[in-house]
């Protein structure tokens, strides 16, 4: 972690463009009230902070959203719904070909694989950590770092409806513990037609001027009930954004790189980013293909489709930005001003060696890339090389039996107590499996398999047994019976000897093959990869507070962070123009032609619409993947829009930030509007409007 | 166009690693004869080296072969004729399914795209090519530059069977003419199964070991009868490759890059290949999954999809190559000596300004790179947004209206008189025309056009009016009548009149849409990138002539050159090994599945094969695209073995070579053996035997 080059980012942007974008995924713990004070004349409080953050919401690993009426009635993207509809698009009905307007309270649905975490509190547990760690490194250090974790989060979490996550900040420099309300009994309200809320679709995706009606509602419910949270929730504006006030994103960006040594950010550029750019293009080419074999496939593959052009329209972007010389010539001599600093002042010497304990990781990255990505990948998400709902069951079913026998601090993370009820959440998901979409995915990942470790490779062999790639995948989708919810539950209560006993083609590879390999994988990756990178980032984040104390913000974590900016439209280097859109644009940017058609749910309601309204905005606050669905607030900390995407500029900012990068928002001024007047939601709306005095 | 750096690279290999790869695409005309002879005791004598290019073939743009009998018996790859035989495969036929073998002459079957070119002479045309453009610059120098070429070339070809090429070297630092007899007559003898030719598919392409037979024969007619070769034809060796002796390839390679300055080759990096990464893998992605559907469209795609899978894996080779912290060392390292040394050299010092003029070009080329790829594209083949043969048949007819009545020096170089008859074969080929795949491959290119581009961007409006990519390509392909070969002739024959009248969809918009946009990109390209690379490239390559001789090779610009090396087994940090493999190994990697499957006529013939014999081999030769089909020569030029690819490493060699690079090619012992006892070709076996003295 170098939060140095942040700051002289921050500055350097500063001085060379006053205009340009506001910089920082600040803690709540740690905002920097003053600086905005100074810039915009407000001074946020810190129950003005509570506020905002009690009201704010995630769903872990995915989304943002917020509380909006006293209710439970909770805001977010229609993208950040969309597994959730073709979930419930059964016997028939097809909730992306047409809106979901829940008219009656009994018609709302429940999402079966989201919940919703409100965070109540943060401590900053970094003496704890750095106690149970000290003069370790290597394997214990490693084993220690785990069980003291995993230790304050279980004495955390004292409840099924408690979760609490040990936050790693400043690659290691600070550790808070972050407590959190747990929901998960989460219910769709509306949600618009897919060609509302995408509408424009990849070709307008990251971009501004910008069209889109990307919301969508849920409400929370506890016992069969919708709760009550009439103590937290954003007022919606009546002025919408005004300008030269400040804008705010309360949300949870997901992960940025900015302090990524200059060693790490090569790697980015020469292994992780091709890597991805030709696995998800092929998988868009195959996907795109698939869904024009009938309106099953269509429907089924949706939703994997769009988080595939998505992924790669942002890597895209990241790597043009990596890929630039102005960016490397900017990182690498900032990295050499600071190690500069770092070597001649005696405080700091000591952290000298950061970097090349960094560059030594980054060499054996090098080489465990490829297996560690393709066959461990995410926790509790299938990788590239198993892209099958049913592989990732097995997978969990096989680890669960291991792990769950292990005392709580030597399991791996995703198996410890606390995090049980995300486990269960998605190994027990009553989703339908669509089996030909779990061959086509996994055939195409096992194809990755074969293609990156190579056909000679002992684990592809041993893996593949001379069977092709698609004949691997249908014996092992077409007999397996973990489709089947009881089965799951059977072999999950069942432990060690029911895994052991069972025939299901899945578990049995998994079981016998893959998870001995990517056991060992993992295990390499963590000790000779991720431990030097904390260990390395730790000490670089150390020198820094030494020099320059905490004024600066950490990397993004996925966990929850305050933006602030302003309203601004498109700098002049890309068109210029104002910062809003109209409704009014939407139907002249029609063609009739997806993504380019407005549904027949708008065109009919043209008449009655105001037209003037705005619909999208843009302004200077930073986003990055995770915050969509994030509320954007004024100073009041009234909702003035609904963060969904950035500009094209800005999928770079995993990086660095740069002047030109737009954040770009549903404008709240059009959502009771639309609500209203196209899907006739009045249910809602009124709901909304009472809880803002009516 | 830097030759220093060659020189550089060269040196520095041979002192580092003496047993590494023999560098240099040499040309006939200035073979380093003394080399050879230095390092392997034989020196090529003027007669062997004409024997051995007048043995030597070439398809334009495509491939390498030989002459391999006196009865016009031409040897080349399996996959040079996987087009052909498509074309070929109809009334139930299937030629990737099933060998083809001609058992009677009358049963040789013509291929409707090919042509053969042997090369007759070399003539030095620096001086003409000065003084036609003695003091002049831009857009002068550009039409001076090509009615000069094109006047040169016109005062050669004396008959529709002579080609000639004015040949660029040296990136503008020396021109020779090439002239070629042509061939025009060139008729299938023998193809395996797609099964036996392409043996280890995409995962084993680029690799070695390997245990591919991409082995096919043509046979070259004049006037409905084969030729007559005895005068040129190389000899089957009857001892095959020796340890310690020398092997050489003579053959086409396309294109290296190996004089790029840095500034080119970071646009490499930054533009050039990312964009082609993705639209390979995704192109993959898109017919991998439309030949699913059924026999058909696995039978038309299938060439396309080879072709996308070769790219792809390709590109990654080369994108790693240039990725790679040490190449970009090194290539700096090499044009930073050099640029001192030219411009402390009084003799050189008014070079000095290369370098600046390539730098200025280059940040021009970033802005037009993807229209001009993606529009225009290579002369004469359907460029990645128009991926449809009747778009390309549209565009060629629209420009040969306007082309043909030009004076012939101010043509586009591919309608000048000298290139009529490739224009001519390529817009009047018989090969059917497959709707369907036309529409697929269509749409995925305008949708490239429009994401590349922009929704917004004025050409895309025009182009699109509305329409979305695939209900595009349906309108322009569905009624076509394009398809039809006399439909063709009468539009090319009935010239602007015809072309202007024309109610064609594919006609229409290319001649109101597409092409007066692609002239004015090309215009731009060519005068403000082109131009400044070749005069940047020319002043390089003088300041290395005055600083070292011509004691260097140019750039593989798809012209015949000779590469010198030896048998030799991987290197050790690829694994080392024997350089051979033997037909038993074949049998023992095949797995019976698909790309593994070894096809029934080898299984039958199992028993009756001399298991013990070489397969495939490995030489550190070099070679690039465009090397298919290649012979590999012994000292007495005799047929040792048929060039079809290199190792994974050799896959960056555009830019550089390294030790461990090699050629990998099928050996010349197992192919008569193969004939005989698998295919049961008698016919050719003897006629290959009688040539060789029986």
């Amino acid at each position: 972690m170098d939060v140095r080059f942040l700051l002289l980012t921050a500055i350097s942007l500063c001085l060379a463009t006053p205009s340009g974008a506001d910089e920082g995924f600040w803690t709540f713990n740690n905002f920097p009230a003053e600086k905005v004070q100074k810039a915009y004349g407000f001074l946020p409080t810190p129950e003005w902070l509570d506020h905002v953050r009690l009201s704010s919401l995630r769903t872990p690993g995915r989304c943002s959203a917020s509380f909006v009426s006293d209710q439970g009635l909770v805001l977010t993207n229609h993208h950040c719904v969309v597994d959730c509809l073709e979930e419930l698009s059964t016997g028939g009905k097809d909730y992306l070909a047409s809106p979901f307007v829940a008219m009656k309270p009994d018609e709302e649905l429940r999402c079966p694989r989201i919940e919703m975490n409100q965070l109540t509190s943060i401590t900053d547990v970094t003496e704890e950590i750095r106690t149970a760690t000290k003069d370790l490194s290597g394997e214990a250090l490693k084993t220690a770092l785990k069980a003291e974790m995993t230790r304050l989060e279980r004495a955390c979490a004292t409840s099924e409806t408690v979760r609490c996550d040990v936050v790693e900040l400043y690659r290691g420099g600070k550790y808070d513990l972050y407590q959190y309300r747990r929901y998960q009994d989460v219910r769709l309200v509306f949600a618009p037609e897919y060609a509302a809320g995408q509408f424009g679709g990849d070709p307008d995706n990251f971009s501004f001027p910008r069209f889109g009606f990307d919301v969508a509602l849920y409400r929370i419910y506890e016992d069969g009930r919708p709760i009550d949270s009439r103590a937290n929730f954003f007022r919606w504006s009546n002025t919408g954004g005004v300008d030269g006030e400040p804008t705010f994103i309360s949300g949870h960006p997901g992960r940025t790189s900015r302090s990524m040594t200059v060693d790490q950010l090569q790697f980015e550029r020469d292994a992780r980013l091709p890597f991805y750019l030709g696995y998800y293009a092929e998988e868009r080419g195959l996907l795109t293909e698939f869904r024009r074999k009938g309106k099953d496939e269509s429907l089924f593959a949706g939703p994997d489709l769009f988080y595939a052009e998505n992924a790669l329209k942002l890597i895209k972007g990241q790597f043009a930005t990596i890929l630039s010389q102005s960016v490397t010539d900017q990182k690498e001599h900032e990295e050499r001003a600071l190690r500069r600093e770092v070597e001649k002042n005696p405080a700091t010497k000591e952290f000298a060696d950061a970097w090349p304990i960094v560059a030594k990781a980054v060499e054996r990255y090098r080489s465990l890339f490829l297996p560690y990505v393709i066959v461990e990948g995410a926790a509790l998400r299938p990788p590239p090389g198993f892209q099958s709902q049913l592989a990732s069951f097995a997978k969990m079913l096989v680890r669960a039996s291991e792990e769950l026998k292990k005392p709580d601090g030597q399991r791996l993370r995703e198996y410890t107590d606390a995090n049980l009820p995300a486990l269960k959440q998605a190994l027990f998901s009553a989703a339908p499996i669509h089996r030909e979409l779990e061959v086509e995915e996994l055939t195409f990942g096992l194809g990755k398999v074969r293609e990156e470790l190579g056909a000679d490779d002992g684990f592809v062999r041993r893996l593949f047994g001379g069977k092709s790639p698609e004949e691997l995948a249908r014996a092992l989708v077409e007999t397996s019976t973990l489709a089947k919810l009881e089965e799951r539950q059977r072999l999950f209560d069942g432990g060690r000897e029911a895994i052991k006993a069972s025939k299901d083609p899945m578990i049995a590879v998994m079981r016998d093959v893959v998870d001995p390999f990517a056991r060992r994988i993992r295990d390499d990756y963590e000790t000779n990869v991720e431990a030097p990178f904390a260990k390395g980032g730790e000490k670089i984040a150390r020198a820094v507070f030494a020099l320059h104390g905490l004024s600066v913000y950490p990397d993004a974590t996925g966990s929850l962070r305050l933006s602030y900016g302003q309203m601004k439209g498109p700098a002049e280097s890309d068109g210029g123009g104002p910062a809003v859109t109209t409704i009014g644009g939407a139907f002249a940017r029609s063609t009739g032609r997806d993504p380019f058609a407005l549904p027949p749910s708008w065109l009919e309601a043209k008449d009655r619409l105001n037209l003037d309204l705005p619909l999208n905005m843009a302004t200077t606050n930073e986003v990055v993947g995770g915050n969509s669905g994030s509320p954007m607030l004024n100073k009041k900390a009234e909702l003035i829009g609904l963060v969904f995407d950035s500009n094209l500029s800005g999928r770079g900012n995993a990086y660095l930030q740069r002047p030109e990068d737009r954040t770009v928002a549903v404008d709240s001024a059009c959502i009771l509007e639309v609500l209203s007047k196209v899907y006739k939601a009045e249910r809602i709306v009124k709901e909304v409007r009472a809880a803002n005095g009516g």
